[in-house]
């Protein structure tokens, strides 16, 4: 790493020869492979832009021209070329982000990690460079192919296509893939726009061929130019950009720096909105990564640097536990069909796709579209499943509510890594859904404690025809069965006091339910009883729980999601309107952005522990036991 | 209305005469501008696609074909002609919904009423009819040119171009306008189809010409026709749609019966998707819309007929207090900047726009853009002003959660028409905001209950620079000031019961505020004593809240918004916190999609009233009394 460890800045990158720059880029595979092998993390995408970074950072100011992005999981390359090299904390608390971060680096601008946002922040950081007067700043944005596909970006487009004089570098990172390969109509124009590469050559080669004839040649030179857009489409059809009224470079040899410098200064130099298309592989110069169809090695946990094998195997996850059963359901049931946005193996929908090609659909990523393409199923009797991660559901919120629930269609929602999800920071984190679906009229939503509760709930969900249903579940292994004592209501209890001598109810939603046990065994310890119940499904509240709680002087709610209008405040209203006004303690996450950490550091760090929970629930019953006195 | 009357159902239209049809569609227009005039509602768009609906249902057979209408507010054509011809109640209780509604109709399929989600629907709809076998059924959805704006709509395209095989038509209905004219690169790129007309003449007298002569031509078109889409390009660059691999027929004379009904005969014939670009003028035929420049009377009150002047003018409203106050504030910051997604004048930033051109920006009907570009333009120090009504920043839910408050980005969001709005049915009320935005780390959210507080709100909110501010008020007209007779915290106090002697605390959300002031009055005819305080800032709860609560009883909440995760859980949790365990009710609108009638209508139905709150609450406190007894 002679070449990387000189290098604290990109105006490092100005004085190396060609040469050393190749080697660089070198360097740079091997250190990726090597230290994300270790640690987990995006390694596929960025090993696909080690030459590209590289030259955005030669021919770009950075931090004064603004480079942002898409997404930000392929911005290792750029954290190395601005000073951060110690990978061996990657994504772990204290240690680098795996996404952008403004508290890392100026050279970070943005950090959200939500898919297609990148050319709506040029857009704006364009019209104030412009209202500022600085004309001369370029604002460069990096997209993948796979975020063009979702809606956020064509409004962009729409609206820089519409201001010739704001600088502004789109460069599209092509590589024919987001998590799978891209889907849709951009996708095949982006293939034909691939294969056009000869045109630009043929060109150039025109024009100096004519030029070198003086006067005819540059008559004709001058007619073809005039005539160019025109017989650039003849020849090789590339219209969408420049339709829109965007100029067009492309394509380019993404890994051939001379190329890529050669078109970046190019649209430098160009003064307004200027498409790069460049052509990339994922998982460029990684033997294992290459010959990985399914994703590329887009996301790794810990591996095998050589072999690319994973080291450690965990035990059943809950994404495959939804796996099984929706090939279950499938084969019962014609009229259930998979929806995915650009995400088929990560959620599990990859075995039913399998075994039922023509029942699931990849939509690409435009979880907007999955949601109201999946009401136009369901309004034609069809019950479709949209699996996706929660915090990618928050994309769709307006669709789940207008297209699906005011029309009373039975679609079910399967969120995956719901709840703290720790490492990848702040924007993966799953804690909004059980909040925001709340609001949603006729909704009815399912957190399953254990793989058996999915199973059966998922079974549930998708009974239901004339509602939303969701199912959402925590990312990881899931743990060991939570056996029922008894039922109230459609509710599981989990544990009973002994017949009117409780005094605190502990309703656990989801997989908390091994900790609320824990939090009784803990009360118990102290002389203090507990019912511990699980609702199953936590909207709408169980019509049971009132009834229930009046037999107890303390309810607790204990949830794997925000605070703000979650589960403990659908309960604590739900008490209030059946006039049961006892003292609630709703147990959650505080209402803040969290840092990437693991799981379990972040739950103690914000007290979802059984020591810290049974802790405050005994001074409530001491306070209200005195109270009485 | 000779022909009109006669027509019962789409069948109808199949024996008319061509000059039958004209004077049919002349009836139409007489019939909407008389009866729209008496109601108020959408006139300029209805009278824009006479035509287009007659044509449609001449073509298709509804409802085994499905017609689907964006948005809907176009949809009084297709209503006079399923058997709906009684208009006097349009938009009143009881009456005919402003827009498409499958209540009403089997004609009916999609009621959202947020544009852009027709192309979503139908591609749902296709893929089901092709699963189901149905491969003679085609889809067929109407989008407005502003409608393709919206990322949804490319999503969907982007989804539709991928499937050759499955029956869908596009009727894009062009009217250069959404409320105002349509902005952005597709909006260029629409205008230059619009040129192209002459092109398919030419291509079909080519076709004609040549095959007449034997050989040769023959030859000769063959070779024309194989270079088709690179000879149409050359002569009339139509790229975007069809480079996304969307058949496209057009542009039609939107208003020309005959035109209209051979495009839609050939599209159905298709087999697949097929785009036809529709012409067509909003407000045509309507002198008075027709030289509307503003929005072409998009929805107008109830008007004169001929003049189309409106009949009765009411006081200020709330949408004119921001646009003044917009206007000073501009005056004095050079840094705020205004946002509209394609509504400048009905969110109020006209003005702000003539006095500020260039600090104005109209980003098409894309919410989602209109929140990240705000970040961008924020990132370099600008204070943007998204204003928008209520109900359509659920579109951008994920932005302002992501792009703007994780990245602690000064951005003001001002909600027009916020709670409960009424005529426009359910999907128009704004009563999500002040629940979904409670989940916002740092988000701060002002509810002013009167034009100065507006005003002075406005200003407090576009101070903050750290983090995103909401602004939210009612729609219509704003009442008299309500003054505060002291100040607790950052709160209002309203009235103030007697020193210590207060058993109510009731907190007044935003315009509620003279309605808990009557609530108060009729709890002292009762001799029960009420504090009403305004928190002006309801998220976050005002820190002096729990300790004024500890004074009383009993603390009530009134809000116009959902009551679900809403200001009244929010004050529930607060006290909570603090330990401060009393009864609480919370008063809002309850979590259903409410159905069309007035305002007042839907508050005395649901109990939002002050004769209803105050008998709830004496009732509460009659029980407390007795529980301490």
């Amino acid at each position: 790493m002679a070449l990387l460890t000189r290098i604290r800045g990109p105006r490092d990158l100005d004085r190396l020869t060609p040469a050393q720059l190749a080697a660089l880029a070198e360097e740079i595979r091997t250190f990726l492979v090597e230290e994300v092998s270790k640690t987990g993390g995006h390694l596929g995408p960025n090993l696909g832009v080690v030459e590209l970074t590289i030259a955005l950072h030669r021919v770009f100011d950075s931090p004064r021209d603004r480079i942002l992005f898409d997404t930000g999981h392929q911005s290792y390359v750029h954290k190395l070329l601005t000073g951060r090299q110690d990978f061996s904390q990657l994504r772990m608390k204290g240690g680098l982000s795996g996404y952008p971060s403004r508290a890392e680096s100026e050279h970070d601008v943005i950090e959200n990690s939500h898919a297609s946002t990148v050319l709506g922040y040029a857009d704006g950081l364009a019209k104030a460079n412009q209202l500022q007067g600085h004309h001369d700043r370029p604002v460069v944005a990096v997209i993948g192919d796979g975020a063009l596909t979702g809606g956020m970006a064509w409004e962009a487009l729409n609206n820089i296509a519409d201001a010739k004089d704001r600088p502004l570098v789109i460069v599209v990172n092509d590589n024919e893939r987001s998590y799978s390969p891209t889907i849709g109509g951009l996708a095949n124009h982006l293939a034909t726009l691939r294969t056009t590469q000869g045109y630009e050559r043929f060109l150039s080669w025109g024009k100096d061929a004519l030029q070198r004839t003086p006067v005819v040649g540059q008559q004709l030179f001058e007619t073809l130019h005039g005539a160019k857009k025109g017989l650039k489409d003849f020849i090789a059809p590339q219209g969408m950009f420049e339709d829109l009224g965007l100029k067009y470079i492309g394509p380019i040899d993404g890994h051939d720096l001379t190329a890529l410098e050669s078109a970046l200064t190019k649209a430098r130099g160009f003064g307004g909105p200027v498409i790069v298309h460049c052509l990339t592989e994922k998982g460029r110069g990684y033997h294992a990564a290459e010959n990985n169809d399914e994703d590329r090695f887009h996301a790794v946990g810990v591996i095998h640097p050589e072999t690319g094998l994973p080291i450690k195997t965990s035990g059943k996850d809950w994404t495959s536990v939804f796996a099984e059963e929706m090939v279950a359901l499938g084969r019962e049931r014609k009229d259930i069909v998979g929806i995915t946005a650009a995400m088929l193996h990560p959620v599990g929908l990859a075995p039913f796709a399998k075994a039922f090609p023509e029942r699931t659909f990849d939509v690409g990523i435009a979880e907007q579209h999955a949601v109201t393409s999946a009401a136009g199923l369901a309004t034609n009797g069809l019950h479709p499943v949209f699996a996706v991660y929660a915090t990618f559901l928050n994309r769709a919120f307006d669709q789940v509510l207008m297209d699906v629930a005011l029309h009373k269609l039975g679609v079910t929602f399967v969120l995956d890594r719901a709840g703290v999800t720790g490492t990848d920071g702040a924007s993966h984190n799953g804690m909004w859904d059980m909040s925001i679906l709340q609001v949603v009229p006729g909704l009815r939503l399912a957190a399953p404690r254990d793989a058996d509760q999915l199973r059966a709930q998922l079974r549930e969900a998708v009974e239901v025809d004339d509602a939303p249903t969701v199912v959402r579940y925590s990312k990881g292994t899931v743990g060991p069965a939570v056996p029922a004592v008894g039922r109230i209501g459609g509710m599981d209890v989990l544990r009973a006091a002994p017949e009117g001598e409780g005094e605190v109810l502990i309703v656990s939603v989801g997989a908390m339910a091994p900790m609320c046990l824990e939090v009784a065994d803990l009360l118990a310890a102290q002389g203090i009883t507990a019912t511990v119940v699980d609702p199953r499904w936590v909207k709408p509240v169980d019509p049971a729980l009132p009834g229930l709680a009046a037999e107890h002087r303390v309810v607790v709610t204990v949830e794997d999601n925000g605070r703000a209008g979650g589960v403990g405040s659908a309960v604590s209203q739900a008490l209030r309107d059946a006039g049961v006004d006892l003292p609630l303690r709703d147990f959650g996450i505080p209402q803040q952005f969290l840092d990437h950490a693991t799981r379990d550091q972040i739950l103690n760090e914000i007290g979802l522990t059984a020591p810290a929970v049974a802790e405050q629930v005994a001074k409530l019953v001491a306070r209200t036991a005195a109270a009485r006195v």
